[in-house]
């Protein structure tokens, strides 16, 4: 059989092939003359699939994109704490290249506008790393999330240079505020060459998956990010990165997601997928027309939104019978599927209705495939309290979805093989 | 047993009652003169479950908790197109009260702030409708939504109308634009008094879990928006509810939500948990302090987080097995949990590397608590290409979660009772 | 012979009369069916010549124009100090129906917007005037300012109360900041009443020249602001009179001016003239287009500009002379002109200089025609001086430009009649 | 005699040097260093006289009191139309180094704000010029205007230099706008440069009388603006040089001024005086609180405010007198003196109501001190149509304020030596 998903993808691509608006960005010599015509989508699962149509194995340059990454970066070596004096991370319905520095305290307003990526690259990098140095951990950022060796666009990187001076601005401006302190040259030059890291919209659907795993590279399995890091990041970007349409982004997408003028768009629906589109045309907020078009359809279709609702699950506790009779009878609770805290939250619940009139209480997490920090506790203290009314109790767990079962009176809850 | 999950919201609640910073609300003088130490906390379940701790039952008015849910009203009555053309949905920066209507056409910045949410009420009812006529239909929402009937409070709303200046002064402007046509006295009128509608902190909870059980009250079981309405209305309140924080708010409480200048916060995580809390002292953003650490506390103790990323699932093909020999031999793949784009893709891509030798296929649905839209396609399409492939295919779905699986070639997939 | 300056107040008009672009204000509905292609220029001396062409006793609405004279009126009644506390006198660089308040405290940015006009307007008549008695207190203003009756056009008012959406809203919040005490409906009909005052071009010139006379109605001779309270206005009128370009305005014209959407402009140039212009044809800023150009012509042409710079005059001792001989030698120095500061520095300045041999120093006045406050002091000061220097010292002075001439040192300067 | 000048500026001294509030500069480490207590203060008159009280001759850096002048250099050598086209002349409302610069073209909003004068720096000098020579020919404007060679304090320079990042921020986004095309660095440089020139009050005081006296430095006789540009830019100081205090400061003051950290303030009154105060101890503004209360203090006790009205003059024809008899009889008009457009339209109302039964008119001009422009028109029109109407016309104009007098009909006005 083949599989349907590019099927798909591809189907989704034919619909937004057909809108030509939009120039590619003309602000810097060398992108204006891509050709504006390219259009490719990727998208990749937590698990490391791969799916992808069009010009997806295209390169392009990263530009703005790379700001959520290093901002996880920077984030990463100082601590969130110590960033947030440096930036903050409110939406400033402002465009990309607005300065938008809090009075006063000339703090940038979030990291996804220039002035807050400037300063998170500056971050990157212990106390006295050179600007080659900084930049040689950003690319190792980038090369691990995309799980292969990225190389640099020098025409881009130049081409850029030669009309450098708003970010020239802005890291006068940062410095003026000692918001940085480094030479705003240097700062800006290195900058600019993260921005001109070529990736593929295969990269970069790799790279979201990554976020959306968790912090996890799907395809290598290195942790790059902190499963808190990643949550913090992808709020940022929820709210940041589409520049000054997030309530729009938020309502008609509902993916955290980041654009930049080389015309792509990455997107990561936590614990579901990365997606990434590339397509040249951008429209006057500097997102590509294709992308935006794109990530609305595979929303739309798929249900791809973080608001999307799944219908109500039935209970977690999915069977509850008794094996046995009389005195030797045992109550058998079946779970099953991932408990967070609302699914413990039903199965505690059931418990404490039920009340069992036998005396031994079985808990089979054979069909759970997995337990979340909160839900372990609830159901680790539902045993305790089991235990408290008297009861036996004993778990089925082959696959270890609740390790070390102890529920704090000392006394680990045994296992039993099966029943 | 008892349930632990009282004991949970009693130690989140004992925790923040220690914060005494802040006042109640002094522009309006009836809203001043409440007991500033009360404190309540609820959380109701999308299955109807309610706990609370405190003062959860106190009475309190509304205020602007109840432009959520009015903007809902207007959204379902008048289509989002049309709503859209008076009030825009994006993050305003802006304290509540702010006018942030958009130059040249007077549009609010969204409807969460004052002037939004006088557009919104104003939309709500036919056209020649009545004042008291539209407070009724607002009134009827309420109530449905909490389950119960509602009353208002008289003073605070005769407080409110008293000093109601900066209300009349934005509704005079938008009839000014053009937004709204009717006399700005008696909408201004009608609108406070949706604002002293009176509930508690469980009706509120209950409330937030209609939006988290898709608009579907828990209880009653009332439709009383679709689930696009409240996906649309969910991602409002992510981007805007908590006025000029969104970005601090969605990175550390990561909960749709909405606050109120009567004490109260709501906040509804889809498909989990509505939860409300009551507490009068106000930070300087006109939010309640205890309020704000309880959601804090909440989201990051019970992982109630729309980021949060659950554990990397396995595969929902829980089980791959044969039954039978030689020609007999029958491939069944049994499924579990709840499955969306994500946990299709994942079954389709198996389907389509496994290429079982047996020529008849089984998919066991058993242990599958729901299909969502995207991936019932998915997985009929599967099924339609596994056919083309030569297999044939059976389904065991006793609970119809996957309900009149046709293919899309005109032969609808048989049912097996048992394998 | 006939006096030339009527055929230079007419070949300025020709000149404009040729402009066509603009349209009369619309958002009124009377004022936009008004004859567009009226068109007046009127200039009154301080000596009560009046000068005009065109249409310049056509009545039409004095609009904005009412704000100076009534900020005046405030200021006379409360003092400048008091009314600062309620409306400041930077420019705004906003339009005039910008709300354009003061962060906090609610207080509008000037007297020239409609903010800062409901506010003045409200300032007048003591406490617990009504609106009549308030509007009554104004009209009388502008008739004694025009030297005649005025009448109130019914038809403009009840237009414009029916579109005062705008206007309501701004005296609301007005009033939620405590800038405003009273009724705002109450207040807003009575200052659109003010707006509908029926006035010529020839009658706003008699007004501005009233201003340029230093407060004193140039034909009935009544004193209606003081001195330091038309400086005060002058002051003001020049930095925010003309809206959002000051800027311009003061380096084109340099002339204090008042706009109003009915059409008409005055200007008052300090101890010269008032000049009023009156042409409903208004360009986007609200300013009537021809009259802005007649005012660039009268100012370029005729000099009428503030920082017209005089030729250096010649000293205003104009003639040093010796009468009679020896012993009986008397110096007399024949002052000239106008003196203020500046005249009277050149003044004792020569006197330090000059140490006359003869003992008797007669100062002749009799071709000054006046002696500044400050001048006044300093001659008086060098004639104790010239005393103390052993010197006998004479005035010539039968107009009495000098009364009172005590030096300070208890023996007044004796005068003579001639010599 | 004593000159009692001096003694009156001593006393207004004495009254200001009681402030102790503020503090210098401190954001330049070098000006930090100043004595906080240096107070003097220097009047010069537009024909060269020079008064000055305590530090009047201590030197200090002229700072941004050089952006008026190198404003009028830029105006001068390109043009007001050219100049417009980068840098506006509307008041920002704005702290002096705030950008504050026009949405879309980048242009900065008045020369006066940091980014003006940076701009009006750069336009000085041809195309191709150097930065040194770019310095060089302003340092020359500079000390024409002081009438002595002013130099560098190296020290400030270097310091400042050292903290130029906003500076630097402002020049790139500049050239980001394409206002300016030099190199951000080389053009900060010398602008830096530009506001460390050396001046004492003494100096600022002839360099603000140069201003007073339209262009020509009062003791060297040197034209260094046309009168033109001089009202021009005392019109831009008026209203942009006190940053964002233009209403107070017109109001209080009257004066066009320009201010600077160094902790000087400059003032000039068309055709009056130069004034220049030196007090480090700066307001929050960045003014010099013991300058602006020095102002505050000569414009109200000596008069020198815009819009002080003299004393109505009595008419400038000072006698009308007939010298002999029957026809012989000769009309005698004595005029006094100095003549603008309103003195000149009394002129000829009078002539033209008073129709002499003489048939000779004799306009005597011994004590008349100058003719404006507009009045000598006037002047001329008016013997022009005497004649017309018959009478034979003869003037009496031994200093020639009245030179080459042909009304235009080709027949020069003859002149009597006396009569």
């Amino acid at each position: 059989m083949d599989n349907p998903v590019p099927d798909y993808l591809a189907e989704v691509a034919e619909a937004c092939a057909s809108l030509t608006s939009g120039e590619p960005a003309s602000y810097i010599p060398e992108l204006a003359s891509v050709d504006p015509d390219r259009y490719g989508v990727a998208m990749a699962t937590i698990d490391g699939a791969l799916y992808s149509v069009g010009d997806a194995r295209h390169e392009f340059t990263i530009q703005s994109i790379s700001k959520a990454f290093v901002y996880g970066l920077a984030v990463r070596e100082r601590g969130l704490t110590e960033v947030l004096r440096k930036v903050d991370v409110e939406p400033s319905g402002d465009p990309f290249d607005e300065l938008s520095l809090e009075d006063g305290t000339g703090r940038p307003r979030n990291p996804m506008i220039n002035a807050g990526a400037i300063t998170t690259h500056a971050l990157v990098g212990g106390d006295g790393v050179s600007s080659a140095g900084r930049f040689e951990e950003i690319h190792r950022l980038l090369c691990d999330l995309a799980g292969r060796e990225l190389s640099v666009d020098e025409e881009v990187w130049a081409s850029e240079m030669s009309v450098s001076d708003r970010n020239l601005a802005i890291a006068h401006l940062l410095r003026s505020h000692g918001i940085i302190s480094d030479s705003p040259e240097e700062v800006v030059s290195a900058y600019v060459r993260q921005c001109a890291v070529l990736v593929t919209a295969e990269d970069l659907a790799m790279m979201a998956a990554t976020l959306a795993n968790a912090g996890v590279q799907p395809v290598t399995g290195q942790r790059i990010f902190s499963g808190h890091q990643v949550r913090h990041l992808l709020s940022v970007m929820l709210t940041c990165g589409m520049y000054d349409s997030a309530g729009d982004w938020v309502s008609n997408v509902g993916i955290p997601a980041k654009s930049g003028v080389g015309g792509g768009i990455i997107g990561a629906l936590p614990g579901q997928v990365g997606i990434a589109t590339f397509a040249p045309r951008l429209d006057p907020h500097g997102s590509s027309v294709r992308g935006i078009e794109t990530f609305e359809r595979l929303s739309h279709d798929m249900g791809l939104h973080l608001m999307e609702v799944a219908p109500p699950a039935r209970s977690v506790i999915q069977r509850s019978r008794v094996v046995g009779e009389g005195e030797e009878a045992v109550r058998v609770f079946e779970l099953a599927g991932t408990i967070g805290f609302t699914g413990a939250e039903r199965v505690v619940r059931r418990l404490a209705e039920e009340e069992p009139v036998e005396r031994t209480i079985v808990v089979d997490l054979t069909h759970v495939s997995s337990v979340g920090g909160p839900a372990r506790h609830m159901l680790l203290e539902a045993l305790r309290r089991l235990r408290l009314d008297g009861y036996t109790v004993y778990l089925i767990d082959h696959d270890e979805v609740l390790p070390d079962p102890d529920p704090g009176d000392g006394q680990p809850v045994e296992q039993l093989q099966e029943i």
